[in-house]
């Protein structure tokens, strides 16, 4: 190699790596904010007494097929290493997962028969309680964000520290909704999106109608609204377009627990992933795919009790139930 | 003109014409056994106490956009020249309308705020109490056959009358699954198609997880079993795949009577306007579009009381809509 070819190579090193680091911040980067939790579980298949849940964990791990999740949480001295090791195994940043004094928090439920319905038995907050996020520098310049379910003035208080964001939002229950209203509205007001089910949206907006809950919503701020269904699918609102899907037809549902964060982590890692156009925009298109990959990974959850089923999947697995929808509604 | 054009003129006439005879036989006659009747309906929008309904006419009804249907079904004296004259105006033979002594089916319910449950408050058999299904000669030697929500044993009798049948099928409800159960199973052996929807496919299967109930139900003889999911959409299963299309998004319900009918007139209507191929098949694709328009008519039927949708309804806006559920389902 000449001296001259060389310094090409050097510089073209040099620019290829930055362009690399430029695209990785560009695209790469997920901040999710929520709980990270001990589960117990009773579905019609099975019981399990405790087990790693919390939708931050179910978000991040679902979105970790995507992009590199930083996650901010909090957990007690009796977080099991071994769980530690699975999130960080899947590349997710962990440097905003605090260690608290006390215990975490631990929610148990049993799901009926037909699994469209559930009971909470038991909801101890521990450490959650008193849970405020607090985000590590690096995190503060990521262009993707992902408010979790938690109280409303803390996801403001998140975004407000956001120097760089590009595409941001979250979800939100009905809890918030009714006894919280006027800090939600404030809050969901600088968001991208919102991600929640049908009956939070109807009790959101006031509105029975999807399609006039929806028009309500958006004009509360998110102007990309997905209503998730469960076993019926999901739909993506724009104020000029709609985009619906039916619900992938599982053999067996095996425990629903944490479907909906993981279509959350899907839909939000997915965008991650593809980045924005040199306009700063997101194509519709890869929306509606964004949508399908949620409902990919939603799918995926509940095969297995908890988080086991990502113990296991791969990209390409994921990527065939991609193309599985594809087949099942073309027309 | 000379001699010679002139009479190669009238053979090709003669034979084009003879091929359009062949071409209505073979694509174009539809048979439809059910109930015609009066309804009177409460929904949150408003109330009708007596209005053309019943099964057979909004089947009927639905598929006349596509096919000129022939109805065999029975009414009393009460029956209305204007709604006979309804039924007329969209090219439906009325041959098979039976006339008897007495009054005509009475039905009359009250649906529920939302819309998805509704109560019966009275049924009057009345005519239909002692129907027995009277198939015109022509008739006979249809190729389609749909088979409304009657007594099984009808459904068979009428079924061994049809000399000339390519795609037979139909509907039942949870009354003959439960209490005629083994007369259900004779009749349902003979069809292609099943129609249905996801509680009577549990009900009838046994099974409540739809892909094993599918199963059962297409080893009890239809291939073709589409599952209506009322506003989630509807599902046909077919032996080797699977096809999922969601709910039509209405900005507002006023009557759902009939719905679950119309999608059952658009689905047979559209696959007896499109025929079968050279190999005396149907084109999968063919039977996912027969889907959607089903799903089409299901959704014009409810947005007006009864069969008052139909009055202006044009094929124009049909295929209008067909075209919307693939803008809203594209990725």
């Amino acid at each position: 190699m000449s001296c001259r070819s060389e310094i090409l190579s050097f510089f073209s090193i040099a620019r290829s790596s930055r362009l690399a680091s430029l695209r990785y911040n560009e695209t790469m980067s997920l901040v999710v904010v929520g709980s990270v939790a001990y589960d117990g579980v009773e579905t019609p298949h099975g019981k399990v007494e405790r087990m790693l849940g919390g939708a931050c964990t179910y978000i991040a791990l679902s979105a970790s097929y995507f992009t590199s999740p930083k996650i901010v949480a909090v957990v007690g001295d009796d977080f099991d290493a071994a769980d530690r090791e699975l999130l960080a195994s899947r590349g997710i940043d962990l440097e905003g997962l605090e260690l608290a004094d006390g215990k975490t928090f631990f929610w148990q439920g049993v799901y009926s028969e037909d699994m469209n319905d559930r009971t909470t038995l038991r909801t101890d907050l521990n450490v959650f309680a008193t849970f405020s996020p607090k985000l590590p520098e690096v995190y503060k310049s990521q262009p993707y964000l992902f408010l979790g379910n938690i109280q409303p003035a803390l996801q403001k208080q998140v975004f407000a520290q956001m120097a760089n964001l590009r595409f941001c939002g979250g979800d939100t229950m009905n809890f918030w909704i009714n006894d919280f209203r006027q800090e939600l509205l404030a809050t969901i007001a600088d968001w991208n999106f919102l991600l929640i089910n049908d009956s939070e949206a109807k009790l959101l907006s006031g509105e029975s109608n999807l399609r006039k809950a929806a028009a309500r919503i958006m004009a509360m701020g998110p102007k990309n609204l997905v209503i998730k269904r469960g076993e019926y699918g999901a739909m993506l609102f724009r104020p000029d377009s709609l985009f619906m899907v039916p619900g992938y037809l599982l053999e067996s549902v095996f425990d629903p627990t944490g479907a909906g964060d993981c279509f959350a982590g899907g839909f939000v890692g997915y965008l991650a992933e593809r980045g924005f156009d040199l306009k700063g925009e997101i194509d519709p298109h890869e929306l509606h795919r964004a949508v399908i990959y949620g409902s990919v990974m939603g799918s995926f959850c509940c095969e297995k009790f908890g988080v086991d089923r990502f113990r296991t999947l791969t990209r390409q697995e994921i990527d065939a139930r991609f193309e599985d929808f594809r087949k099942f509604t073309a027309f």
